[in-house]
């Protein structure tokens, strides 16, 4: 008889599987990462077996060894994992047969891979979920630390890349606290939806043994288990959910990185790099080059293109399962590999870096920075906004035809352009006097980055 | 003097702006759709500038009654839109001037274009946020109504587009319930995220005058300010966020969709969709085509496309705000607009569709469906569940060879493939008894669908 | 008998179609601009049903009248768009009827929607290709003239955007040449696949009657038929390809826009541009952004996100036609508009630029950027590239911790770091010099951006 | 002296580059397949700066056999990469001077990192390039010998999945070579822009060294060398381009997927595939899953993504290279493998499966599939294709309502509809009659197909 003899599923067949097929379509060689999520459900499966009757207490002792033992063997780098077992759960489930015999050939009871993956999957994701919130709240306590130290340090503010208004270097760090809070919450949102078990669920429609969901949702410590059995092994919702975090994490990164690479470009000089956050080019002796960060702006586009690919992957699929969903896989894997090096290495690179307070002081005296002020000032002499707004613009324009700035005019001169611009006009064209009144909750003011401070600090505790 | 006279920002500029670049980058066209969340934005800044002094109650009164008027004007289509004026904010502040006089110029005080945008997208996607909790909620509510209604009814289970085992449609219904409900849970998380109030942080540093951001946030029924004035100015993830999971709901609906196409077609005839949801062809008299599950299965290639378009164009900007972002609308609207047609037209189409209940019965009896059945059989006849599923892959490989149904094998013949196949094995074969014994939380026996149902409506409520 | 007598494919049916989905399915809001290209079509088919003797002279003579009747009304604006005829065609057709009768109800022999809306769009694609073609060697034309104008023109080149070494602004634009001249290349290429005629597919199969498909094709100016029925009612590879060249000109004006960003940016102001091509604030009265570019810059998201569109559209689509197709018209037509209109701003916004060639001067003298000629200098003395490396970097290193410049170095100094670095080292350290020795082909030499200059006037020709 | 020792531009550095970037920023883990054409390019760079006199003839020979011998050394898998050197540059070229000495200090004259991987790059991805051109030609030969195979064999045609006219296996076949040939046109078409040489651009300005770039460019059989220097470094779209056509590629195969799947669904059974094709199920013994088909139309979504993290990734970078860059790598080589294995499998997949010739007659004279005949042949009896088709609506009305098939209806039946309906009318409704009319260029007919095969057959020679 000429089974597929190597294949756990082989009965039916009588030719094998094609040696190109085996090897397109393997997934161990990416989804050996699961084994320790694998290993944990199988064991709580087992023990439900035993509980309701169809594993003895000796054939689960003998499983939850064996699984032990694989576990062991797989962490000092010795287990062999075999393309032609397919994927994880083969390659462990043949090891512990060949292992302990009959009761390995019993595990599969009441299960299929199906929501073997799925509960693999949501374990190992939860982690990582977990670990990328305490990630970001360590990054975020970092920029707390710098911005309480850089509330008064002047810098200009932008739009359109154009000096906008004078800002401190604590309000702009905080504004970066506030992109990775919102990817925390995001995060920390997901969970509820992830942390659900699918096993039970076996191929698509249950199974017919008796068996106790919560149960081995309670040993994995999930949450709940999920309703409804087709639901639960065609969803990939959660992959999906995370990547979409993920990718909006990145896109913050790479806004900071594409600060930090004008920060450091040589217009600006408004911050140092250390020289270990940096490197240096083959062929130009005095290159600093900020490769860090834009290796952050550049991995941005791979979170983004993974998302992609999972929304990509999942449209359209009719219930239940189909073998797409194994390429939900590497998509997931490199996301989290992805946000999870670049929130470490950002983290520390902005720790690490030194600003350059006069540089940035010098450039925020420079743009006109100061013209809203001058129009704000109007209007409290009672000229209409619109009114002063057009003032000021004109005033702009005569300084940039004679080449000065706004604090250059003289009290005589500024009255020459509107009657109510009088002396104290002139006071309000300070960068320092600038940030000092915009000191309402959100606004740029010292005192309203040290009051965010602590509000920020009690929001993470 | 040159400047340019219909701009409200020209007083700086000795040039026009080039009539090419003013249809270029004009975005009325289509951000006029903000202007009922523009209108009431400006309505509370104003009454909040009364409240600190800096309009009087004349000049608020007649800033109030002025926008009452352009608000009956636009929603009586007879207001006319300027691209000269660039933008929905332009365009109603031009038109408040022209109408109140003086005071209207003194609406933006303490605010810019970039709050502006921000409060108004915030508004409007909240609205539409909220519709589509609700729309989703009713959609939910039939599907739970039809579950109900086919509690009983089987079906054949696919993996792999393969017959894999028996269902039931009720069942099947309430998967479909469970990929919405996690939809609706997203949109309901992300509206703690979308509903803070960015008035107040004017162009990006906040502003000089005293402003009292909680009395405006309060007006608008946002749940609080946000908390960094460059963050407010900067951020869209409130768009992303919105798009992401509108993307998802997509990808939902486009599953569904295709199992609509499937159920539809020749080799299933699953169920028949009513007349007015399909349409005919303009050469083949014939034809009855799904033409709406395939156009939403099509149109969630466009929210998948809008939201990389969002991730796309938020990649790498520096803070605070660039003009990159005036192509936030369009995609953020798209996505909108679809899944609100797609949500809507889908419940309808289902809602009106008629289940073949014979065909489907008859389907569920090919495909060896019930092998597993078998093979579960044996497991409580003590054989090893690995070994049983190699002996009933032989007995499915035999029938195969001799053209037969499971069913069809009599008792000896059971017997001949394994001795422990006594004459109850017969009885599993039926696809009323396997999903009968699928009787546990998330199965698909008719009584795990009924208690589904009742924990469904519940959650709901 | 209730037959939905509105609809031209109405007889199988007993029910009309539901108001909900005739506006969720009806294309004519969008597909309206194929008019020109289905009247077009339209004749041609029926000239060619004339040749063939299914219709008589009369017959095609009516069709043809009415159809450039139908054609003079449209452009007029005085034609009557219907939701309820669902698209262009049937709009037309059913207009062509009520106005000529029973001949145009014979217009439809022969021929399916599905094949006449491949050809619409084939031929709309077509000629936007072709205009683009023209549009990009037009801006192609325009930098050649400015490269010439700039070849002396010394500015820094930037690699991490840290200045590396001095380049001409000639030789720059002359890279934005390159660029778009591969645009160019592509859509030329991509010519020969869109134009060719699926007309006579009919419905997927081809029609019974006997066509003469290439008769049809030559009145179209299609330079061949497609060869299979069914691809050529289920292909839009064309619409596929011309999205993707888009996107590419776009991810090329996003890198110009960005570039004229910096450019214009306070640390940099190495260019101005005209006033008509910037805009202000309607806060801040001294701003001048640059809009156009920024707005650019954000439009390559958007084609990148039709690009994306389109290619999940049409992911796993089984043959032949979908109604999913309907859905590549939007996003085809968005790339089409956005690539037109972006090509010619940035083209226009260029020719109206002015360089601050004393600006960039003076920026390519800062970061050292002649160091590599320095270690090149030393190669020049038998010092290995390695070794030279190095030396230069000490030298660098030496310089910013004495905030010195490498002009600044005297002869005795630069002995004193190597025994090569002899008096004749120091000339090598002007940016004029670094730039005047890269005189091979593609390098940055005024003489070799003038022999560039001349070669691309002829590529062009 | 402090500086970073294992880098080879340390020179500058006084702290070595923190272990964490070192890891975060290291290619060598995937760029180490670009060896034997970094080897390649480095001979010929050697050989030319040899003919320049730069190197001599025994450092070029040292060179050149040093770097043979690296080579031997990878492909014996004995070469020890190194995190620490960054990438497959930095570790050949240390493992030459530990090996040669002074002279390979001297092989990075006059060349840059920034031109060499760009020089790999391209000739990895030509050599990708020629592969898959040979792939799709192959993959087209099998495709062609089977429609010639099938050109008689009668099955149903599909348009919104329902049945639509007859159609030969033969025609449907011959549609998936279109498809395919168009990629292998796109190809084609990219290698010109794909085969120019980037080597001399140096660092980003070319070189002051007098290099010969055509001699580099001719040894490497480049068709030519890139016209500047800015461009060649920073220029990916030779990257983009394949990525975009190996996306289409990939969009085409998940067509050819879906239609496989659906084609061995049990509502189907159209073909057999192979035992070796498919895989079972680890819970249901019956299963033979068609997973390659599933896997291939899954990975489709992977080269989508690709392709869009490329473009996001080169979107709106600056001139003239950014470390961004260094991501171009994985996402190109990803989707090089993903595209050369599936044209692979598909192929080998399509080559072993079996026809039902029985199953797809008799599915063919289902769905009323030749009722557009009936329509034509009232065209030909002088009745208006619209009204016609009005008729033959309600005739198939009548059937569905009585439970009958076109075929089944008697002569004075039929005559009852319409006077034009006469005896001849009953013998357009057998599918063999309805393929065999559709004889035109590119219609289903026999004849037609078997021209199509002939006329193949010589496109490909």
């Amino acid at each position: 008889m000429s089974s597929d003899s190597t294949k756990l599923w082989g009965g039916r067949f009588t030719q094998p599987t094609d040696s190109g097929v085996e090897q397109f379509s393997a997934s161990v060689s990416f989804d050996w990462r699961l084994y320790r999520h694998d290993i944990a459900g199988s064991i709580a499966h087992a023990r439900m077996l035993n509980g309701i009757g169809i594993l003895s207490d000796a054939e689960f002792d003998a499983i939850h060894a064996g699984l032990k033992r694989i576990l062991a063997e797989i962490e000092a780098g010795e287990f062999e994992w075999s393309n032609q077992l397919e994927d994880v759960h083969m390659n462990i489930e043949k090891r512990l047969t060949d292992d302990i015999g009959e009761a390995g050939k019993k595990l599969h009871t009441a299960r299929s891979r199906n929501d073997q993956v799925a509960t693999d999957l949501r374990l190992y994701t939860r982690d990582a979920l977990d670990r990328m919130v305490d990630q970001l709240k360590a990054f975020q306590l970092t920029l707390i630390d710098l911005a309480e130290k850089e509330a008064d340090t002047i810098m200009p503010g932008y739009t359109h890349l154009q000096i906008a208004q004078p800002i401190t270097l604590g309000h702009h760090l905080m504004a970066w606290f506030e992109m990775l809070d919102r990817d925390r919450q995001r995060f920390r949102d997901a969970r509820a939806r992830i942390n659900l078990s699918p096993l039970g669920a076996a191929a698509l429609a249950g199974t017919s043994f008796p068996i106790d969901r919560e149960a081995t949702a309670d040993e994995l410590a999930f949450d709940g288990v999920m309703r409804n059995s087709l639901d639960a092994v065609s969803d990939r919702d959660f992959a999906l959910e995370f990547a979409a975090h993920a990718a909006l994490v990145m896109v913050h990164l790479a806004r900071i990185g594409e600060e930090l690479v004008l920060w450091t470009s040589d217009g600006w000089r408004f911050v140092n790099l250390a020289d270990g956050f940096t490197t240096g080019s083959s062929i130009m002796p005095q290159k600093k080059n900020p490769d860090v960060a834009e290796l952050v702006r550049g991995k941005s586009a791979r979170a983004i293109g993974n998302l992609n690919t999972l929304l990509v992957l999942m449209k359209a699929q009719p219930l239940a399962y189909n073998r797409d969903n194994q390429e939900d896989k590497e998509a997931l894997f490199d996301s989290i590999d992805t946000v999870t090096a670049s929130v470490t290495i950002m983290h520390a690179m902005i720790q690490n870096m030194q600003p350059n307070r006069e540089r940035m002081r010098e450039a925020a005296s420079g743009g006109f920075s100061t013209a809203t002020d001058l129009a704000d000032y109007l209007v409290t002499q009672n000229v209409p906004f619109r009114d002063a707004h057009a003032v000021v613009g004109e005033i702009v324009r005569s300084c940039i035809d004679s080449n000065r700035t706004l604090e250059s005019l003289g009290a005589a001169e500024l009255k020459g352009f509107h009657a109510a611009l009088d002396e104290k006009a002139q006071h309000v064209l300070k960068p320092e006097g600038s940030v000092a009144v915009r000191n309402h909750i959100g606004g740029t003011a010292p005192q309203q980055v040290r009051r965010a401070v602590i509000e920020a600090r009690q929001r993470l505790s």
